[in-house]
């Protein structure tokens, strides 16, 4: 219960991490069985935002920064910010001044349910941020709050070195212990995707593809040949 | 209410599609009265999606994609597809494999209550989809929908065979048997508006134009020069 | 009660607004001492759109764009309109008509916590607008509402002869009276953010430079070396 | 696309309204293959609120109940009324005077996708309402809209003469020609349910009496002692 | 800009303040021209909730109360405390020991655009709130803010002085210099509903009675027999 | 990423487990430092609902109630379920039958982020649910999932075994292995707070008592004495 800054975490292998930024959101997050995705809300602030990296957490009041100056200082070059407020809050916590000091501290991009300011300014600079909301709003450093535990941020539960690996899709956390099978997962995924997207591409059915042909006979689902087949069917 | 696919319906006159695909969402929405248009939260991935179409419609379990691979069978070149699940859902229940698939069929685009994945390679095949989010959440091929019955969606009836026009400002649908009307009325409310363009851009007033100044006296409303104007009204 | 027209209102300096528009949304919210912004669902029709100019204000019925067509008469050039409807609407109660005529009439820009259409051309025109949807609904012309009345928009109350500040991050109300001040004090705020800008990008820590270190101290917070330091702490 | 107002609408079997009113919206809802659900936004006004009926249907203009007034001529006792408004609205479109005149016809219920007021008088009269909303927002009687076409409100296709059935748990809309189909199905499960009950009572456990755990097997879900069995499972 | 407490308002006529509660929130609403009502996420914490008082007005930091603390000392008996927090917040503000004080002081009741707690003992104490959110969320006591200058709450524009109603309908704000004149036609307001409810409730029509069908004729409304009529009409 | 179902858990101390339960959410949140609480959107389906007991967690998709199932196998009595979809859903995944089952294995509650059914009968019987919705809408047992890993469930994150408090003022989550001390702050705060009741009681200011006069001076707040006083201000 007592707020505490942990220093040093441990973090996932430097080529896996790069592997799952490769591999992008929606095949990482397929590959590890549809889990730890977070919510939709969640938006990049420019479409070609990209990035992996271990995740380095900020448990915080709303509407307070304080915690994220704290951060910073226990990141390492690569790592994720990832900000979760104890409760709903779109304000603006982060902007153009603590992106200089992420990117003169190598710090690869920034996760917040909050708000993120200055946008055209943090564009210009290339630093991708996800958040859920744009706004001005802006904050005080007043609050107690924590680093480096774990924490749920819009829906996800994200522990210190976690991989994140946020694209255009959205944001998803790979626990670090998992990170090198869900690497190796994926890519057989998209293997297996390749194939299937060359048969697709020839005009093959997912139906057939796919086997589910058999599926929609079990569950009962009726062709018919048109919407007069509709009626005969209730008679 | 047994879960049905009809394999044939009756698709609007490809000329008049087109047609109604040229004058734009606004126009066509106008023209048919102010009716059919989607609710706002159904947005294009990217600006320049712009598409016209029949549609064909897929009712569908939250989170499960079974039955937009059955509608794709049933799909002719140029058909959109219009999906609705009878819950709330975020899911990505359409990604890059089925766009391939849609493509190979030349289905023409995708509106779909429920979100999307893979927009980066949406954008780049140039696959134009309507959807209320963006998510990576992966969806199963597990429970019984229907293809080509009559589905609300966004807050628009659509019926098979509908023509659903999209682009930046929305998605609007319009009754198969009224196309044609309608394309005349948006004809003709897009010259009567080209006037009124005209007229404005010279300085015109929307009062003068419109005739609205009577409308303002019979409603009541009150000129005053300035805010002193009002304490004297109180008096 | 009765709804009224109030033909003039006081404008505020015209350099003063430049200077604010110069300064953006981020830099005079905080001048401001944080108070004034908008909430963050209003968002700009494209990006890169940014203007300042004088509030003229609209209190209207939902759905109803009668009385934007009255304020256009009493509006100057650079002048702003700031569109507040009674109740909660996402209509599209603002398309290119109305934008042709506010460009023949010098307005800079519009505000409204509502709808707007036909974006693909207002776009093209560059004629900004803030809006918390984007919507095709049509409106009719047939309630009562004011102009240059005071108004509560989207969060913000705003007076006629308000300055207007809007760009990527959102919208921002001056009062007047206190324009000079608020541009003076962003002045002084930006020249103080380009020193804190070098300090930070050599690398020196917020938590040195605002000297936050203390604070952490005098709340609590705790730094413990790893994961093992706070199995300790619970001891 | 002409408005219109239908005088005279075929309605369903009294007594099998009167059914699926006895059997409730969750139990009328899972027989007729989970469809025709309202989305759960749609809320009553007081808790034991419960009614069943033919859908007298409206499409309005959001903020405007002209429409309302023309649809109470053309019903009958024990209708109830079902108002979609073409846009997103809130607005108490409906109040104490509405509902005298609707309890003076018979009228049974209101469903609206917007608000309600005067809530505290309907609770006193007991006239079931479920909305969207509850907002004193006063609304005008100034535009066309249709009376007794079929309407998307909440999600769900109304026809009119549909049976609607609306209770705590929400609003269902079940097809005129399907009803008596749908109240056989309904009773079917109510006693099955019934059954299960009785079972689930003594302790049996759902994933017997359905036989899930071969289920739980073919998905590959597997069980283990305690929390240190999932760290030998990643081994 | 600089944050100010304003001690001594003017208060509105008692007399007129007691009307205005017992005339309800829709019927005031609708006398001053159906202007001045918060936004229907505006909730009472129990339903039978209802007050009418002059507005001690709160600008303040979302997440910290440090502000109403400040507040309650200028207050009078009968006051209503209106809280608006410069941003979105769910925070629960204001909990039982603050209402304890508030009692202790004679204030009447809360009107808080975020949120509140321990509301099974403000019920129990019949200590009325309407607020957006119940949350436990604890708050802090750190960040300025100011008392008794105008604000925007929900949606209203809000000055020290002003009359507050607020029941089950929601809350609704009336200028102090209009109340009386709002009183007045609110009583008048109530004289007409009483002699149009009599008439509805013998089975006169709102048509027949506001004269609306002429109205329905003017818009272009068609009446048809059934639904072979609507077929017919579009040949 | 194996889903797994985790048969044996570490519980809490039944008696803390009741002492929490008595000092209802607000105290207990405040007690372990305003974090562990689940979002507001999170309700009881019935006001005077209340509860505490150890989290017994599932993690499932969305739609889908197989693993609540499988979970209730897992139960000891006094347990609470906490079911958080991967996604969002509003979907009525548990209704009577279920709470039949859960009330014959003792299970003291349900928290679930997604929909509820049957909650007249829910309420009848008792069976206290925290929900974000009540919606009939049916759902499948097609999915895997797992029961008893850490969750993300309305933004707190849930170890199995970790106390669930929940009340009128909505859910909080209380770590296993600091209940204890979690219970002793929360009875230390009661005291406090009975005596600060006490002190309000009889009128004395917070402002006082918490000593918060020399914090709005040293924040530079200002006291005047009127209106008039603010425009000195800005001389």
């Amino acid at each position: 219960m007592t707020p505490v800054i942990v220093r040093s975490i441990v973090r996932p292998n430097a080529g896996v991490v790069r592997q799952l930024g490769e591999y992008g959101v929606a095949t990482v997050h397929e590959a590890q069985g549809r889990t730890g995705l977070m919510r939709p809300f969640m938006r990049p602030i420019y479409p070609s935002a990209s990035v992996a990296g271990a995740a380095v957490t900020v448990s915080c009041h709303p509407g307070d920064n304080l915690m994220i100056h704290a951060a910073i200082e226990v990141c390492r070059p690569g790592d994720i910010l990832v900000v979760a407020p104890v409760s709903d809050s779109t304000d603006g916590m982060f902007g153009e001044l603590l992106a200089t000091s992420c990117q003169a501290h190598g710090i690869a991009g920034l996760v917040i349910e909050a708000g993120v300011r200055d946008v055209a300014d943090l564009t210009r600079m290339q630093f991708p941020v996800w958040s859920k909301a744009i706004s001005a709003q802006g904050t005080v450093k007043a609050t107690a709050g924590s680093v480096n535990i774990e924490v749920s941020c819009a829906g996800a539960v994200v522990h210190p070195g976690d991989v994140v690996v946020a694209d255009v899709d959205g944001v998803v956390v790979v626990a670090r212990d998992t990170a090198e099978e869900v690497a190796r997962l994926a890519e057989q995924r998209l293997l297996k995707e390749k194939r299937s997207r060359e048969r697709l591409r020839t005009g093959e059915l997912g139906l057939d593809m796919y086997g589910l042909r058999a599926k929609l006979a079990e569950l009962g689902v009726r062709y018919v040949e048109d919407a007069a087949g509709i009626d005969e069917m209730k008679r």
